[in-house]
């Protein structure tokens, strides 16, 4: 089995350091990925520090993968040697349910596994992408536009397409009024991509402390959910809100910003209960949903669209060693918009 | 002003009595209908006891109504003396907003008028329909199909299309799995209509005790919420609820039962927030909805779409002087499925 540098947490709650981890031998559909870079996602945090649930240690996170194909199986038709690829947060699925058949492998009910600490289907738990290489079966492998650069497109593979999947799903597009909630490195992504569909985007966030950033990336409205004349000053203002930030929001102001019709979508969830009141939603037929990822077609819908709207992540590249302060960093909020790993420290 | 026998509550808490109210002198594009039969809403029981917020009193409920043409206005074209007639939740609205325009005139935010107890665009304080007779602008007059009696007609006006409408909404059609929860006023029609649609139709409520009516009405299956095997062996079995209970839901264990993409939508509003954990919005792209009533036009298309399926609705006629005993029926649910006043009794 190749052994392979990495960057893991060695036990629940401790800091990442430099190990070895073991990467399958590659069978005849498998792409060998030289990884370049691996962007740093708030639920890898989550993940090792064991927040979500017990995990498997050593555990190397990272599904924010880009890199350049350095072998294939015998039987790969769709990478070859040299190709500039990404992987996201799943490699693997049933392939036979529905949702795997309609290519919605994030919706997969016979069980899809995770980019890491899931067990694979032939039963070897999966590690991520702070490490050198990773072996990942053809299907979960995407190409990666020339029209991106490798490290700004990493973050895609997860910021990206949790964004670009929801707003494409509800139909966003010239005349939408879109609201992003939370400019971090989910929210930058969904108000360039809004942006980019033709909607008239506004960011709610706490503060203005990013405003001139998030003008900057498209958006034409920037206000602070901390200013209550933003809720009574906005009744009725959109059609879709896109929520990224995980914190607990107070639902009920935000679906007063709904119009008839409209949906509060949120793509990611605190462990915490929501409450609302449903006569909300039944004066204005308004929905409250929820969004996973995306399919990986879609994956590769969405870095098409990003390469041809000249759309990537923004970011900053560290070092394999400065990966503990990142976290700090990114539990703090202190990042614009989202820390890259240079997997060549590593 | 035309003075007419009414049955409405003296004042908020006091039961129903027998009484006089004045209706407008009908205008140029006003409907005079003689009431025969209105049925008995939740609602009403709610909205005079006050409930729902003070009321102006004496206060005749009635948002059921269904009767025959006297007289037309001189600038009335859509409905001619002796006609058939309905007249549901709303009397008028504003007619300029994009709701109004679109037709739904349910969501119209320029303000649109309730049937009982709201003030009309010309400053009167409407009258519902527990009385002899009422005043309508002809926009606001539906027809009621020959092959729909009266009395069984009048409890489509409102139960009838706040099934319907989120039915039609969400698409449910051949292939769909709709569960309905709750076999009460609402409930028994979205059963029938939803058979009609051609979608496959499960009755989730508290215990069995509806079963042989439900299965009789359209139901496939008929499940009781009161035994956790209900929810354990549900999983994903429903691409659409239509919840038609208005006590307070416990949202987690429903929303496991929709599969992905699948929404549950609700038609009526407990006082008290709703919680939920927005992890299950979220692994299945499932939504929580509400939608209210329907449209004039949609109405239409309702009753035309009952009679066309051999529809109506379940009823039990009483006498002006049984409307008190009926509603403590209604909130003992101890009706199947609606009581509908014989207006010649008022």
């Amino acid at each position: 089995m190749p052994v392979v540098a990495a960057y893991a947490a060695p036990s629940e709650g401790a800091a990442l350091e430099s190990t070895t981890i073991e990467r399958r031998e590659p069978g005849p559909l498998d792409v060998v990925i030289d990884i370049a870079f691996a962007g740093i996602c708030h639920s890898d945090i989550h993940t090792v520090r064991g927040d979500w649930g017990a995990q498997r240690y050593p555990l190397a996170p990272g599904h924010e993968i880009a890199g350049i194909v350095s072998a294939v199986g015998s039987d790969v038709t769709r990478h070859a040697v040299g190709d500039r690829v990404g992987v996201g947060c799943l490699v693997n699925s049933c392939r036979e349910c529905d949702a795997c058949l309609r290519g919605e492998e994030q919706y997969c009910t016979g069980g899809s596994v995770g980019t890491y600490g899931a067990i694979d289907r032939d039963g070897t738990v999966t590690q991520g992408g702070y490490s050198r290489q990773v072996v990942v079966t053809e299907d979960f492998v995407v190409r990666i536009p020339d029209a991106i650069p490798l490290d700004r497109a990493a973050p895609l593979l997860c910021a990206g397409i949790t964004t670009f999947s929801p707003l494409r799903h509800w139909n966003v597009g010239p005349g939408s009024r879109v609201a992003v909630v939370g400019l971090g490195g989910l929210g930058h992504m969904a108000v360039q991509i809004a942006h980019a569909l033709g909607a008239e985007v506004t960011v709610l966030s706490q503060s203005l402390r990013k405003k001139d950033d998030g003008l900057r990336l498209g958006a034409d409205r920037y206000l602070a959910t901390s200013d209550p004349a933003t809720f009574a000053e906005n009744k009725r203002a959109f059609d879709l809100i896109l929520n990224t930030v995980s914190a607990p929001l107070p639902l009920d102001a935000y679906l007063g910003t709904l119009d008839t019709n409209g949906t509060l979508v949120s793509v990611g969830a605190p462990p915490e209960p929501l409450s609302y009141r449903a006569g909300l939603l039944i004066g204005g037929r308004r929905s409250l949903a929820g969004s996973a990822i995306g399919g990986i077609a879609e994956t590769q819908e969405m870095l098409d669209f990003c390469a041809a709207h000249g759309i990537a992540a923004e970011i900053e590249v560290i070092g394999a060693d400065g990966i503990n302060d990142a976290y700090d960093r990114v539990l703090a909020s202190d990042v614009r918009f989202r820390f890259v790993i240079d997997v060549a420290t590593i």
